[in-house]
């Protein structure tokens, strides 16, 4: 169990950081004068304005980057599509009841939990010391009354240890079959659960007014996407590869969300959809851009022998040695990385994990997920999986529509076979109801027999072909009604449906891993304990400036406002705050909701128009002529400039003592 | 009837519009490879960006102007919190059914369409010409079968106008009788449809695995906002008034959704919770900013009396007349007009229309529409409604949850009144559990009953209250248990709910009447008819930029990579057409995609590094060096420059005759 610690390397104080989130209101649980609802979660203004600077960092990132086709797809999707896509029979979780008092288990989280829970005892019966992983505080309670310090066999430890390296890859026969063996009760009654039962997390609801529609809120974005395939093709003119791109909300009915934004019912996605030819090896003609990009990965083999031993390697190299499947993979492997580099995740934190072969959606042929460490362990943050040419050739199948590719050749493919021809016009007044299926029969007819029944038409006049279902199921034929001849062609397309490679990013999660990578406070340094700080990295902080008058005299008015239109005009995001309280608790509140610049006016900006520019994890400032300072703002913000760089330019500022630290 | 026209006066054709948008992949039915879903649409990487592009517009023009606070909230709702605000009861459509062949009509759509056919077959009677209103096919169809050309009397012609002039005014029930007194059928079986039921447009669904909560998709995204109120005025320090705002999709089960964008059953909103103190006057210190921007306005009582004449004045002699109410409504109306203004809505197809009483929502006590002139008549884009204190009151009453604003009293007012005081310690262990039930009683009594009783208290030693309920219903208290006394009170703060103003805009709208607006042939002036034109503003234009180098020699490559990189950094979307296609054809198809602005390399750019610059609507060019280009389109999306400005400063360009017009 690895200890969760703050920027600064301090071990994270989870309840604080909470209380910090609540009072500055990053994130609330939805409905909550109605009491709540479970896994639904809303945004407040800084959090919406965290969320927003991300995805557009993501839209720069990835789709203005590599011209991708952004589309906006309903959430509404009728069942048909989510039939076919298999989402329907497919997408459930493992669920068990507790038959005496009802409560409800996902069945992996029961037996990771009570296996948990039981290692933890050990390591107390043994004296080691234990690390308090974080928990709401309702599931500790629960929990607490369960865990006893009973020392286990070493072998036992062993098993268990080996179980949880691979608890993902357990299907629900198998997780029943670990709680019967190694007797799993839920510690609130001393009660073995029911064996699991699969449980479909689609939402449910019906579309019309009258002959209902019955439907789904889309569990992912991709379908969308899949269903546009041939229109946005077209749209490409015709050019392979391409990506199409979607940002938006889905919907999953999760059986026991957690507290927080780490397992939610309604979360917004940010999905890509790189369309390729199988045939190409799935190449990439940008991968030598990333191919000394270091990644850490943990591999399917490693997790299936009950490890999770990480290598950290270049994506080039692990490429070449077959550790990831192929450059497109991998590409987008190192683009995941270097966007979550960019938006300030810690590099130290992020592991590139691949799915065992029974945890893969029912989709995917192979998987990566990019995980970030948190106070809740390893979240899974991005999957990129390789789709192969599963969904297009599903829909395909079931709707009829073209949703392939068809591409010139070089030069033509010269082909020879033997072909049937049918004299359709006279086929109706012959057979009648049956023509369709005389005709189905011959054109399904195979080369060998094709080769036969030639022979036989040259030399009877007719053939008899077998028919099921017509008269006695054969059927005769006479020369006047079909020919077969042996013919060549010369072929200048090819056909093909594309393989899709898919990252797909849980924002919300990766918004939550950014803010307790980012997090730190002030009693590091040697400040007040209670005083947190966001360092979020100018390019996605909430609000970038806060200007701050020293006091509430009107002659501060016109400076205000002259200094709000110029960051206006500039589309630097910022706020006022000409509150009475000091300057130091006002700066204090913007540390914590990751505003890193602040502006003062003081007496000395009204007698010569200098205003200070403070930062926010150094609190130290320079003191410039207005202009000079929105200037050096504008290139911290949009990464041309460091900090350093600006204390080099602009006179530093000492003057009044205006921090509490 | 109005006729529509394009931005070039010509009359609008429809079917040539849909073609385009359809061709360059605005829009498109979802789902369209299963039959699709009425009511859905999907957008397309050109709609999808030009959505983005007005959100984002949106969010400056609004939020960031006036600091408002954005919020997320979840789309998944609830019972219980849209039971509180009448959703669950009142938000519902009247529908009625043919009940000879089932089809199902919203009633006030289908009286209207029924009078309308035959004002129409009137006036074919009278010889006098009909102008075609663009219709879907199917419609069309079956419309066409019951249209004949009958003479109506004159008094009859008018009584039918004056209808149609109040036709949102209508209920369920004078809806039935229109239809019965008019005798008025469905033209498919010529029977009388049932008379009208209400139907609620909120899809249904349920969340969790077991006990299910029931729950919504929610039909606006105000709910969030109004829930929230609380956590949004501690964050907003206590500050009144202040404005919350969200974008986010909201859904509505539409009885008969229209083909196209503007009868959806997804659609994107944004909305404004404008919170304001109603003892204020609803005044608004930005008032004075927009007081002389003029409006089309048609009221309420011009509605009443069946005429649709409107009056074009200027917002402050609009609010100074008590026409608009008040000057916070009457400052949200401007500022909609300015914002529709600024991304490029046709100002003489805007106009503000009052609600009539019957028409409002159940929540709302004023109500001006802005609505746009399309082909589909005047269509409804943005609502801007007094919710008075209903939403923020209902809640409060139903969670007890304080959803008000505490206000410190410049000076203390007193009052006097009698008070009681429970000895609470004492009743605990006499009454034992009656003891919350009595103390309530207590609370409860009126000033009068209190003067009483402490009279009593005073001569007997103690009171007998009515308890219902506890014992015989009459409980004795005695003096040692509480005092009853006449106090006075000095009150520090005031405590009120308070008012809502909401501007709420529907995204899809706007964007689809937008395009309309925008749209024209290059026939127009003398060019090809089917070369349509997409004359959006720079500022919400999908792309910005297109390149195309003159041919596909590898001459240009890397002219083409400096010229995308520099484009992208100085944040302008750009795309580059390689394509083997003629330049004129490349342009052509930017053209109707809306892209304002061109650059072509061509043989002179390898020679001296210059490029060209087309502008979309004139299509005429200038050329420079590379960095001066780009700065005047850095200038031109900015809105900083005009085109007129730029062929002032940069040579004009004739070299080659490139476009086809």
């Amino acid at each position: 169990e690895m200890t969760t610690t703050t920027l600064k390397g301090d071990l994270l104080d989870k309840v604080a950081l909470d209380a910090m989130l609540r009072r500055r209101m990053f994130y609330t649980p939805s409905f909550e004068i109605y009491g709540g609802v479970s896994g639904l979660y809303d945004y407040g203004p800084p959090g919406c304005a965290l969320q927003a600077n991300i995805i557009d960092v993501w839209r720069k990132h990835f789709v203005l980057e590599e011209d991708m086709l952004e589309v906006d797809c309903t959430a509404l999707t009728p069942h048909d599509v989510l039939k076919t896509s298999g989402h329907v029979d497919k997408f459930a979780d493992w669920m068990c009841k507790d038959p005496k008092n009802g409560d409800i288990f996902r069945a992996d989280h029961f037996v990771e939990a009570i296996l948990e829970s039981r290692l933890k005892g050990d390591k107390e019966a043994r004296g080691q010391k234990v690390e308090e992983k974080e928990e709401d505080p309702k599931k500790k309670k629960k929990k607490s009354k369960a865990q006893a310090a009973v020392k286990l066999d070493d072998a036992v430890v062993k098993e268990y240890e080996e179980i949880l390296a691979r608890i993902d890859n357990y299907n629900g026969e198998e997780l029943g079959e670990l709680i019967k063996k190694y007797d799993l009760r839920n510690p609130a009654t001393g009660v073995q659960p029911t064996p699991p039962m699969a449980f479909n997390l689609m939402f449910g609801t019906s579309i019309g007014p009258s002959s209902n529609i019955p439907g789904y809120l889309r569990p992912e974005t991709a379908q969308g996407q899949f269903l546009n395939f041939a229109k946005l093709l077209d749209f490409n003119t015709g050019g392979m590869p391409f990506a199409s791109a979607s940002i938006g909300k889905a919907y999953r009915n999760e059986i026991s969300p957690r507290a927080g934004l780490l397992r939610v019912r309604e979360f917004l996605m940010a999905e890509i959809e790189h369309f390729v030819d199988p045939e190409s090896h799935k190449k990439h003609h940008r991968f030598h851009e990333v191919e000394d990009v270091e990644l850490v990965l943990l591999d399917r083999h490693t997790q299936l022998s009950g490890q999770t031993t990480v290598k950290k390697m270049a994506i080039g190299q692990a490429v070449k040695d077959g550790l990831v499947d192929n450059e497109t993979l991998g590409y987008f492997l190192a683009r995941i990385h270097l966007f979550l580099k960019k938006i300030g995740v810690d590099q130290s934190k992020i592991r590139f994990r691949q799915h065992m072969a029974n945890e893969m959606a029912h989709y995917a042929c192979d998987c990566w997920d990019a995980e970030l460490l948190t106070s809740s362990g390893w979240i899974e943050c991005v999957g990129c999986a390789d789709r192969s040419a599963y969904d297009l050739s599903v829909h395909a199948k079931k709707t009829g529509a073209p949703l392939v590719v068809r591409e010139a050749l070089a030069e033509p493919k010269v082909t020879e076979q033997w072909e049937v021809e049918i004299e359709k016009k006279k086929f109706g007044p012959i057979y009648k109801k049956d023509g369709k299926a005389i005709e189905d029969a011959l054109l399904a007819t195979s080369q060998e027999e094709l080769s036969k029944l030639a022979k036989e038409l040259q030399e009877n006049g007719k053939v008899v072909i077998d028919v099921p279902g017509v008269g006695d199921g054969k059927v005769e034929v006479s020369k006047d009604l079909l020919a077969i001849e042996w013919r060549k062609r010369s072929v200048n397309h090819r056909e093909y449906t594309p393989n899709v490679i898919e990252p797909s990013f849980g924002i919300g999660r990766i918004l939550y891993s950014l803010i307790e990578h980012t997090y730190w406070t002030r009693g590091t340094e040697g400040g007040d304990e209670a005083r947190g700080v966001l360092s979020v990295p100018p390019i996605v902080a909430p609000t970038k400036v806060l200007v701050v008058p020293l006091s509430k005299t009107k002659d501060f008015a016109p400076f205000l406002r002259k200094v709000s239109q110029k960051l206006r005009s500039a589309g630097i995001s910022s706020r006022i705050d000409d509150s009475t309280a000091s300057i130091g608790k006002r700066y204090s509140r913007n540390d914590e909701l990751g505003t890193p610049f602040g502006i003062t006016l003081d007496f000395q900006t009204i007698k010569d128009g200098t205003i200070t520019l403070r930062e926010r994890d150094s609190t130290s400032q320079v003191r410039a002529e207005e202009d000079k300072v929105i200037a050096a703002i504008q290139s911290l913000v949009d990464g041309s400039k460091t900090w350093t760089d600006i204390e080099k330019e602009l006179p530093k500022f000492e003057g009044q003592e205006l921090e509490v630290r």
